[in-house]
């Protein structure tokens, strides 16, 4: 679908601001039935955006999940109204960092007040009442997208049916946050970042760069890059340099660099603070008679080091004590983090048997 | 003991360069028997340098494996004649990048040729040689340290009768390359590192620090940053900010900072690649009858997931199979990658059992 938008006044946020107007870009796929009762919500990650899918249709630009989203995928757009949005802080359309405030007409910047996981919900709630939902079906992401299902578990289990959370952790560990930092370091140490106010000038492309690298590398297993590879050289010079040599490096480079054509440092920093910041279980659940509210999957994949499979059961574990229907998956795979979005086939049938069969749950 | 320095006319290099006069920086502790059977060869890693240990000499600054090296230590000084050199490359006495060029007296930089693993380890041989002594009791280090014990064993086993390996690999995965080279993207992202000719001006101090960070992240483990930084925030002001806010950013910052004000950024780039360049095996050791040549141990810590115990055990099998007579250890930590450092009382036992009872070895 065309990226659509939705302005609203405002709202508060965690840090106590109040910010507004605020905007959300997003698409919507499949059609909303008569009970309204189809709508399923998709939650990207960090460096996502709303398009998710393309349905396949020639000439689109492939979305983010194609292979989990469209007709006849584990979210069949044949069945399920499926809507996914550019998180507030975003930088794909939504209010974020490089938005004009609306008394300068300039970028917000650092001026932007910090976001949370759970206002990045907030904005994601207004917007489905504003489509005339008044109970999603499902919402379900990965790794910061399993946050944003978590949040709207735990802030607003009446607006929900089920919630699938991948691939993710209830709140960041230090090595976790560590890595962010490390990104939100290099951005920061970039001259060209002057302070978040770079709009007018050069944006702080090797910062971000080298930020993407890191990330690049907790995204994968150390098998699936062993894999991809190896200890494959490019070509080597006659003089000695430090450009790139193995492949793997060419890669990373790659891959900084284009990340920085297409996304912005400041909302690199404000999302990563966000998804840093985020505590799920704080303050903790409400016990609820067994079986009460939404039903919860949660799945984790076994290469994944960057959220391991312990942070996963420990979520599903929570959510089971706080009374909800809750399915805990230990997927395999090689994939690493990345597995979310790769790990088509196993993933897929999973979410498809848990989306469409409540009566089969564990 | 105070910094000694030993010049030499040059070296071949591996990359095919000359490179003179070469200046290794060492100390030594304790004393070499008449019989010239008692040095034991220290080596050090990425950053490390030739101040092993302090011998517990009040005033003197307490060196890198203090806890290992020393009187009655598991390296005893009252028993061996022990010698550490800060590696060729380095920036700590010996010769690299920062070292005035002899034609020119301005600092190499990045005219230094390419450095190799087998290069640092050629330069040893030179100043073990000067001391007088015609093969080592041992050869004993961790991480590059650990690579450099493999490369006297491969490349000169006539010179040994006995080589410690310890968390370390026989060649850097891709993941291993990736790590390195993000810390070098760091470096050379920084503006004020100039192509390498900064050593006039201000040093690329941001991107250095950045790098440090990234290798500190993987010097620990999950476990051991949340054991010691849990989700414990500092001070947080009413503004939000991108300061540092949870403990371990500051931690990391701080590691960051102190590196920067010890090491050369260009020695990092040239000893970093050193290491993603090092493979122990290729070309491939020669089978010798079994037993035969210097003894082997090799260990590993379970919770080091930058040079994890599978790597450990190829270096072991790779060696058993070459006919050195060989032990492999994988040994309790929850440190990660510092257990080498820091897992005093198993690492001690092992290595001090290793060194003085060569009959029970297995």
């Amino acid at each position: 679908m065309a990226v659509q938008s939705y302005t609203f006044d405002g709202l508060e946020l965690e840090c106590g601001a109040r910010l507004g107007p605020v905007t959300l870009a997003y698409e919507t796929w499949g059609t909303l039935n008569a009970a309204k009762d189809n709508a399923v919500l998709v939650l990207h990650a960090l460096t996502g955006d709303s398009h998710a899918t393309s349905l396949g249709l020639p000439g689109e630009e492939k979305g983010w999940w194609e292979n989990i989203v469209g007709p006849g995928k584990a979210v069949d757009t044949d069945r399920w109204f499926v809507i996914c949005s550019n998180v507030l802080g975003g930088c794909r359309g939504s209010t974020g960092p490089a938005t004009p405030r609306p008394d300068t007409g300039k970028p917000w910047g650092l001026e932007l007040p910090l976001l949370g996981i759970r206002d990045m919900v907030a904005a994601q709630d207004l917007l489905v009442t504003h489509l005339g939902i008044p109970r999603l079906a499902a919402v379900i992401g990965g790794s910061m997208g399993g946050m944003q299902a978590l949040a709207w578990l735990v802030t607003r289990p009446e607006r929900l049916d089920a919630a699938v959370v991948l691939a993710t952790a209830a709140r960041h560990s230090p090595q976790q946050i560590a890595f962010h930092e490390v990104g939100r370091q290099a951005v920061m140490a970039d001259p060209d970042w002057a302070d978040g106010a770079y709009y007018e000038g050069e944006v702080p492309a090797r910062g971000l760069s080298v930020a993407r690298m890191v990330g690049h590398i907790t995204y994968m297993s150390d098998k699936s890059m062993a894999q991809k590879f190896g200890r494959q050289r490019l070509g080597h010079g006659a003089k000695f340099s430090f450009q790139t040599d193995f492949e793997v490096e060419g890669y990373l480079r790659y891959r900084g660099d284009s990340f920085v054509k297409r996304f912005d440092a400041n909302s690199y920093l404000y999302i990563t603070k966000a998804v840093d910041d985020f505590d799920a279980f704080d303050p903790p659940l409400k016990v609820r008679p067994t079986g009460q509210g939404p039903r919860v999957l949660v799945a984790s994949f076994i290469s994944d080091w960057l959220y391991p499979v312990y942070q996963g059961r420990e979520i599903a574990q929570q959510c089971q004590q706080a009374g909800f229907a809750t399915s805990f998956a230990e997927i395999e795979s090689t994939w690493g983090h990345d597995a979310f979005l790769l790990e088509t086939e196993r993933l897929g049938r999973l979410v498809r048997g848990f989306l469409e069969r409540p009566e089969e749950r564990s």
